[in-house]
């Protein structure tokens, strides 16, 4: 209906899920993705920090639906897992992005080493206790992914049971969304030399000693084996229900913008929606005037 | 040893903990209190806005100390509880002023009415399982505070149990200090025109209306018994250990910026350090460059 003009139309914005999402099934070689590229991302990191801050206003309002839809019965939420190597910037995510929704409506865990009450249990055991609730946000740093990682690297588990725990994750995760949860999966792509220069600007900077341990560069060396088996996390867990976004991440705007643009379009896609109040408005206005 | 100027020195910023600060044991009349002041606050809201924006960074950088202190032992902690009539922004708080820290470091839980397995158990059993661990600044919406205060009003236990929880409560506080938390209590002072216009404003917004229950005029009918709850409960509980602070919540900017200040104060009080690190720096730093 709009009258044709001579101005070029403004290309349609990528959809930024189907840009990053991993396919189901087909062979990932890791070393095949470049950490440092800004797919479908703003021109620079000026470009991105306005990006990513023009979002925040849009993504607490869609939290704000979001949590009162909850209030009458919509069981809906959403659960980001964070997964990644050290200095990955899991940690970072939760800060920029996290932060620019409102705190009570965010329930973040961030799973260490199993205690022993938790090994005694399944694996999945622990996952299912820190789960978010209808109208929440939850957001796991690390999760039950590590169960197939470190778990696959330390060679935790005898690899006859280690093999069975993929399926066993992807059903968990189809049940999720059966019971309204939408599993947005991020895999922090980060590069080896960029790994290096981070650990060693937290050694150049006494303020940050106290998140460097000597162990990290035990596993930093153990790179390959940690590759190999987030390759079979990412080809054998990206399901329709809850696919894996690769996203790179040697540049931290790019991270944080790339993040909170998944997070959008899956809560646009939810669409949740204030719900109608169940009382008499005229009656209660009149009552409260009187009062 | 600096120079005499002519200059006017500038007055010494007052210290808003001895301004606001409920004394201990005193007889307290809220109706004494105006709920539209802004004691040693910024001028106006313009002011305001721009003061609590600035005490951001600040804020987010104690708390990361704060943290950064407990992964070396440091057992310190903060928590903040608050409490206030319908509308009085325990929810704004959390978003405005929480919203302004790091939230991975932030644990909040908004206490509502007890399920059954937490009436089977002595009212602080609740309270005890939500608290803040080392490093983190925990945010209690409502609290152990409604046991003295919904339970008075509602006469939900036998006059004299409730008698005996103001000490149980102070015992139970005085517990914390010990362990290293610092308890912050934020009494929201309302008063009863703004609860009037604040409710009628729900109702006159369809978007909020999910945030509107005809329970809340109920509840506003009985608000010289609440007052009056709430002035035994500031009387009683207002100790060394843990003080009340009477904040007048009529303005929002206000009541923003004087929470925010408060938390810096005790942060600053705290002064957590960046703990050193215990490994080889430049055997670490060697090692990393050769990886």
């Amino acid at each position: 209906m709009a009258k044709k003009s001579g101005k070029k139309r403004k290309a349609p914005e990528p959809v930024l899920r189907d840009v990053l999402r991993v396919p189901e099934g087909e062979r990932i070689d890791l070393a095949g993705y470049d950490a440092r590229a800004i797919p479908a991302g703003p021109a620079d990191k000026a470009a991105g920090l306005a990006a990513t801050a023009a979002l925040g206003p849009r993504l607490a309002a869609l939290q704000e639906r979001l949590y009162a839809a909850s209030t009458a019965g919509d069981r809906r939420r959403l659960l980001l897992v964070l997964q990644g190597m050290d200095t990955s910037g899991k940690g970072g995510t939760v800060k920029h992005v996290i932060g620019l929704f409102n705190p009570s409506g965010c329930r973040i865990h961030a799973f260490k080493a199993p205690t022993q009450e938790e090994r005694n249990h399944p694996f999945l055991w622990r996952i299912m206790r820190a789960l978010p609730q209808p109208g929440e946000i939850g957001i796991f740093d690390r999760s039950h992914y590590e169960d197939v990682l470190v778990a696959r690297v330390r060679e935790l588990v005898p690899r006859r049971l280690l093999g069975r725990r993929y399926g066993q994750i992807n059903r968990f995760e189809k049940t999720l969304a059966d019971d309204g949860v939408t599993v947005v999966k991020v895999f922090l792509h980060l590069s080896y030399e960029e790994q290096r220069a981070r650990l060693l600007e937290r050694l150049d900077n006494p303020d940050k000693h106290w998140k460097f341990n000597p162990g990290d560069i035990e596993e930093r060396a153990l790179w390959p084996a940690y590759q190999h088996a987030y390759e079979l996390a990412l080809e054998r867990c990206s399901t329709d229900e809850a696919p894996w976004y690769l996203v790179p991440a040697d540049r931290k705007w790019y991270r944080n913008w790339a993040i909170s643009k998944l997070l959008l379009e899956h809560l646009e896609a939810l669409d949740p929606k204030y719900p109608p109040g169940d009382f008499d408005v005229e009656a209660c206005r009149a009552r409260l005037l009187a009062s």
